[in-house]
C-alpha cells in the first residue's frame, strides 16, 4: 500500500435484491485508533450471501459487500489493537475475526439477560453493514476491521482453508452442539448435510456422541457426513420420512435418538425431527435462519408427552468462534474441514459462486479476492 | 373392620367409554406383606377423570373406579410399611400416596435416563388400573396401598381439604415450575387458570417471580388467579390476542415475560405462548394432556430466532408430590390451596361432580366417599 | 450548583493505612460526555470500609473516598446517559449505581469465559479508586459518575432506606443465593447474620427455601436474622460445634442441609459448614473476603464422601443489583430492608461510624454526606 | 454343572485386617428366581482391595471374597433374567455387572434427593458382602448374580480384557468427567495416573478437552496417560509443586486449567490443585476414598475470591457404568484400555497382586479365577 494510486480495494457488491452482483472500486479507510486494515485472503460464500442477493432478509443495506466469515493477513494497524488475551494484533499476521460487531454491553439484554446475541447494537459484517458504511464485507481485496472488532490469530498449524472449510457454520454448529448439552455415549441425530449439519457432526463425534446419525442430500454432501463423523447417513432424496424413522428406531434400540440437531433450513425437518427423538431428549433447532412459513407441530404428542427439551440458536457470541478455532487446531487432522471447499471463484466470478451454492452442487464455495491461485 | 359383613367397599365406577359412573361394590383387599387400606376422606375430580369417562384415552382398562389424587387414614396395615424417611406407617395416620405405582427401577428409561415418568412398566391408580384389578382408585370407601405405593402421612398443622384442593395439579405444577428454572426477579407468564394453571402461579411466586401475569377465564378463576399471587390476569374471553400480547410486552419494557408455562391444555396456546415470552426465554408446555390436533408453529420467528428454551413436562414422580406436600405445610398460610374446592359430591353424586368440571363451573370438585358433611 | 463558590465537596478521606479518616474538600468533575454527578443522600459502612481503614487489602489506592454503595439525586447529567432499558438518566431522579466499572468487554474473562467478574480491567468506586482520581467514592456530598456507570432509578415506591438497608450485601446476597441453585422445599443454612448473611436468609426464603436455618451472633443480629425470615437460629456464643450439629441434624431428619451458605468471614466457618450439609448438598462460600488463612478440611469426608458441590462467589455484576432491586421493589413489605439501618453518621463522625461496625454494634451504618436529618 | 462334584467354588479370601489372603472352598449357590451364576474371567486388583486387606476401611464383613470389577461368562440362569433393554439374559453370553446391589429405590436419597449413591441399603459386591453371605465377590472360580443385580452383557466387538483393563476406575472416571461438565476446547489438568487418573483422561479427551495435563508417577503410568490422550505430562517425583504451577500456568496463558479433577489420593492433591485451576473453574474431587487426614486449605484464596466450583463425587451408579461401555466400544481403537494391564495372577497367588499393586509395580494388575493363559 505505497501511495495514493492504490488507496482502492476492489470489491463484490450486491447493488440491490435480486441484481447481478458487481465488481466496484471503493476506497481504503483512514484507520481510526485502535483499527486494522485486512488483506483478505478467502470469504466464505453461504446460503446467507445467497439470500441476501435474493431480497429474502429483512431491513438489508443494499448496496452490500457481502462476505462474513474472512480470512487474511494484516496489512497496518493503527494504535493498540489486541486479541483477547491482551498480545498486540501486528502486521503480517494471519487472522480471522468475528462477523458480529458493536455489541453495546450496555443494555438489558447484554447485562441482566447476558444474551449478547440478542443485543439490539449489534452490527454484522457483510450482512448488516452496507457498503455506503465502508470495506465492511469480505468479497472484497480489503477489510475495514474497526476499533472493537475481535480478531483472532490463527494459532500456529492451522491454515487459512481450514477455518474457511469451516465457515461461518463452524462456530454456529460449535453453538448448536455447545446449547444441546450432549451427554457422552448418547446419540445425535443431525438434520441437514449442509456446512453447518456437517460442523454439526464434527462437533458431536468431538463432543463424545457414541453414534451419529446424518439426514441429507445429495450423495456428495453425504460422503462428506461420513467423514466429517457421521456412522449412519439416510439419504433424504431416496427415503421416506417413515423409512428415515424406522431407520433412527433401528439403531437406537427403539427409542430414537437422545438429541438431535435441526439444521436444514427446511420448516418440516422440525415436525419430523421431534418424532426422531427420543422421550426426554433434546431438540435444538439451529438452521432456521430464515422465515419459510409454519408447520404442524402437536404440542401432545410431539412436545409434552415427549418430555423433551426444545433449543433454539440464534447467532454467536466471540466465545463460539474462539473455541472452535482452538478445536480446529487440536482436532482438524480428524476431521479434516478444508476438505469441505469445493469451489473458489474470484470476486469477478461472485455470480457463479452463488450459482454453486443455490444449485447445491458446491458444498462449500469460497471467494479469493486476489485470484484462484 | 371387626367381622365379615364390612368387607365391601362401595365405589363409583365407569363402566365404559361414555357410560354413566354407578356405584358398584367392591370386596375389600386381602392385604399382601407391605400393603394398606386406606378409608377415604377425600378424592379429586380432575379433568382427566373427564376425559376417561368421555373415552378419549388410549387403552383405558374399563371398568374403572377414577380418583388419582386422595387423602384418606390408614385403615389397616400389613408387615413393615414405611414412608421415605423410613417411619413406620400406622394405623389413623391421615396420608396422601403418589398416583405413579411399580415404576420398575431396571429399564433403561429408569436407570440410564434417569426418567422414571418414562419407565413402561408404572402403573397409575385411578387411570391404568381397572376395576377388575381391585380398588385401585379414590372414588370408593376404601383403596387398596398395594406394595411399593410411595406414602406420605401429611405433616402437623397440614389440612387435608389443602392437600386434595392442590389435588394432582399440584405436583404437576411443582414438576412444571421446578423444570422452568424460574430465576428470582423474573416476570412470569402462566396460560391457563385451572388447577394446574393456579398451582403454577402460587410456585411461581414461592419460587421468587417479581411478577406473575395469568391468562385464563371465567372471573371465578381470575379472582382465583389473583388470590394464588397473580398480579395480573387476562381474560381470556374478553381479549383478543394482540390485546393480550401489548398487556404482556406493556409489562415487561415491550420484551416479552422471561418465563411463561403453558397449563392451558389448548394447543392454540402453544403459539401464543410462543408469542408471548421474551428472545432467550423459556417456554414450559405442561398442560396438553390430551391429543387435541396441531397447530401451526413458525421455526424460524418462534423458536430459532427467539432462541427459546422450550420444555414439555409429562407426568410427575414421588419427588414432586413430596417436595409440594412440603411447600404447602409452610406456605400455606400465603396460598390457601383449600379455596380452591368449590363443589363437593358422594359417590352417589359422581355424575354431577364431572359435569361441574366439564362446564368449567367448579375450580375444583371433590368426592366424599363418605358422604359430604 | 449555581456559581463557581459551590463547585468543592466536601468528602471523607482515608488518607493511609490506620490513619484517622478525615474530611477534605475535593472539587467537583468537569463532567465528560455521557457522565453524570450524582448528589449523595447515603453511603453504607461495610466491612471492607474497615479493612481499608485497617490497611488490610492489598494495593489499595490511598487516599481513598471510601462508600461503594449509595443512593442520591442526579444533579447534573452531560449528553446522553441510559439505564439498561435505555431511557435516559435525567435530574432530580433518585438513583443508585453498580460500584463495579470498566469491566473491559474485551477480555478472555469477559468473552470466553464470561467471568466478567475476574476481568482484570474492572475498576470498584470506593475501593479501588483512590481520591487522587476524583470524586469515586459516595463518603461524600458528591460522586461524579463516569461514563459507562451503570446508574439504576430507583422504581416506584422504593425508598432510598430500603436500597441502602441493603447495602452491597444486597446484591453479594443474591449472587450467592442465585448461584446456590437453592430448589424448592430445601432446607437451607446460612452461616453469619452479618449484612451479607441477613440478605441471604431473606433471598433463600424468597427463592422457595421451605426453612431456613441461621448460625450467628449477637442477639440483635439473630433477632433481625428471625425478621429477615430464619426459621431457627443458633447462637454462634452460646452453642458448641457439637451442639449446633445436633440442632442442624435435628431440624433435617439426620440429613444436615440441602444446602449451606457461608457468610460470616470466618475461616473456621467452612469446615464447620461441610460437616452441616448433607451428603450431595451445595456449600456456597461467600463470606471470605479477606485473608484470614488456611484451615483444615478432610478431603475424604468433607469433599469426596460427602458428594458435595461447594462453590466459591466473589463479586458481583451489573444483573445482580438489577435484579435485587426489582426484588426490593417487589417483596420488601415482607423483609424490611430498611430496618437493618441502626446508625447514621454525618461526614465528620466517619470515625465513629467505622467503630460501630467494628465492635459489631450497628447492624448497618450509614453515612449522611448533607448531614443525618 | 452337572453333578454335586462341581458344585464348590474355589475363592481368594481375606480372612481378617492384615492377614494373608488363602483360598478356600465355597459352597455355590442355589439360584433363587432372577438370579445367575457367573463362571469368572477376570476380576480386577484395585486399591480397594488393598486398603481391605490392611483393614483400613470401617464395617467391613471379614471374612471377604475381594473383587468388584468383574468380567465372566453366564453360566446358569435361574427365572426371568433381563438387561436394562428387557433382553434375557442367557447362558454363554459373555458380561460384567454393576457391583453395587440393593439400592432400594425407597428412600429420601433414592426419592427426592435422586442420589442413589448416598442410599442407606446399597451393598457392593466384593467391598460390603462377606463371604459368609455367599459368593459375592470377583477373585472365585463363580459369583451369585443375586436377583437385580444390573447384568451388561458385552457388546459385539468388545473384549472382556479392555473392561478389565478399565476395572472400577472406568466408570468412576466416566462420573468423575461427566460431573466435571467439560466444555469443549477446555484445558483439563488430571491429578493421579492411576486406573481411575488414566481413564478420565481418555474420557476427558473423548468429551471434548483441547489440552490435558496429568501429574503423575511413575515414568511407566506417565507412558500410560501419554498413550490415553495427555498432551502434555509431570512427573510428580521429580518436579516441585511450584514447577508444576509454572508448567500449568505457562500452557494456559498464564490462567491454569479451566477444569481439574484429582484423582490421586493423596489429600495434599486438593490444595495443590486449586491452585492450579483457573478463577471460574471447576475443580473434581474424586480420588480420596479413605481418609488420609485433613490438608490446610485457605478459604478465601482456594474458595471465594476464586469463584471456583469443586465438586465431590462419590461412588456410581448404572448408568455411569452402562455409558462407559458404551463408550469402551466405540472408541476403545482410539484408547486401548487393555494395554492397562501390565499384571495377570491366579487365585493361588492374589497376595502377590496385592504386592504389585502396593508397589505401584502394576497399573492394572487382574485375578484370573482359572488360571492365567
Amino acid at each position: 500500500m505505497a501511495g495514493d494510486a492504490v488507496r482502492m480495494s476492489r470489491a463484490a457488491v450486491i447493488p440491490a435484491p435480486n441484481a447481478p452482483v458487481e465488481v466496484r472500486e471503493v476506497p481504503l479507510p483512514e484507520l481510526e485508533d485502535g483499527a486494522a486494515l485486512l488483506r483478505m485472503e478467502f470469504s466464505e460464500v453461504c446460503g446467507t450471501d445467497l439470500h441476501l442477493q435474493q431480497g429474502l432478509l429483512a431491513e438489508t443495506p443494499y448496496p452490500l459487500i457481502p462476505g462474513h466469515a474472512n480470512v487474511g493477513v494484516i496489512e497496518e494497524v493503527r494504535g493498540a489493537v489486541a486479541d483477547v488475551a491482551g498480545r498486540a494484533i501486528e502486521c503480517g499476521q494471519r487472522v480471522t475475526f468475528l462477523d458480529v460487531h458493536g455489541t453495546c454491553g450496555a443494555c438489558w439484554f447484554c447485562l441482566v439477560a447476558k444474551a449478547s446475541t440478542r443485543c439490539p447494537s449489534r452490527k454484522v459484517y457483510g450482512i448488516t453493514y452496507g457498503a455506503e458504511e465502508g470495506l465492511l464485507g469480505g468479497w472484497s481485496e480489503y477489510v475495514h476491521l474497526r476499533p472493537g472488532v475481535r480478531i483472532i490469530p490463527l494459532p500456529e498449524g492451522l491454515r487459512a482453508e481450514t477455518v474457511i472449510g469451516g465457515g461461518c457454520g463452524l462456530p454456529t454448529a460449535f453453538h448448536a452442539v455447545d446449547r444441546s448439552d450432549i451427554h457422552m455415549a448418547e446419540t445425535v441425530l443431525v438434520q441437514g448435510t449442509g456446512p453447518v449439519g456437517l460442523s454439526c457432526i464434527a462437533f458431536a463425534r468431538l463432543r463424545g456422541a457414541a453414534a451419529v446419525i446424518a439426514i441429507g442430500a445429495p450423495q456428495r454432501r453425504l460422503d462428506a457426513a461420513r467423514r466429517m463423523g457421521a456412522d449412519l447417513v439416510l439419504d433424504l432424496d431416496a427415503t421416506t420420512a417413515a423409512q428415515r424413522r424406522d431407520a433412527v428406531l433401528a439403531a437406537t434400540e427403539g427409542r430414537g435418538a437422545d438429541t438431535a440437531i435441526e439444521a436444514s433450513g427446511s420448516p418440516a425437518a422440525v415436525p419430523e425431527g421431534l418424532d426422531l427423538v427420543r422421550d426426554g431428549g433434546t431438540y435444538t433447532v439451529v438452521g432456521q435462519y430464515t422465515d419459510h412459513g409454519a408447520v404442524p407441530i402437536n404440542p401432545h404428542l410431539q412436545i409434552n408427552k415427549k418430555h423433551v427439551d426444545i433449543r433454539g440458536v440464534w447467532g454467536i457470541d466471540y466465545s463460539h468462534l474462539h473455541r472452535a478455532i482452538v478445536m480446529q487446531q487440536r482436532y482438524n487432522d480428524r476431521v479434516g474441514w478444508e476438505r469441505l471447499i469445493t469451489h473458489r471463484f474470484d470476486l469477478d466470478h461472485a455470480n457463479e459462486a452463488l450459482e454453486a451454492v443455490r444449485s447445491g452442487e458446491a458444498i462449500k464455495a469460497v471467494i479469493c479476492p486476489w485470484g484462484v491461485s
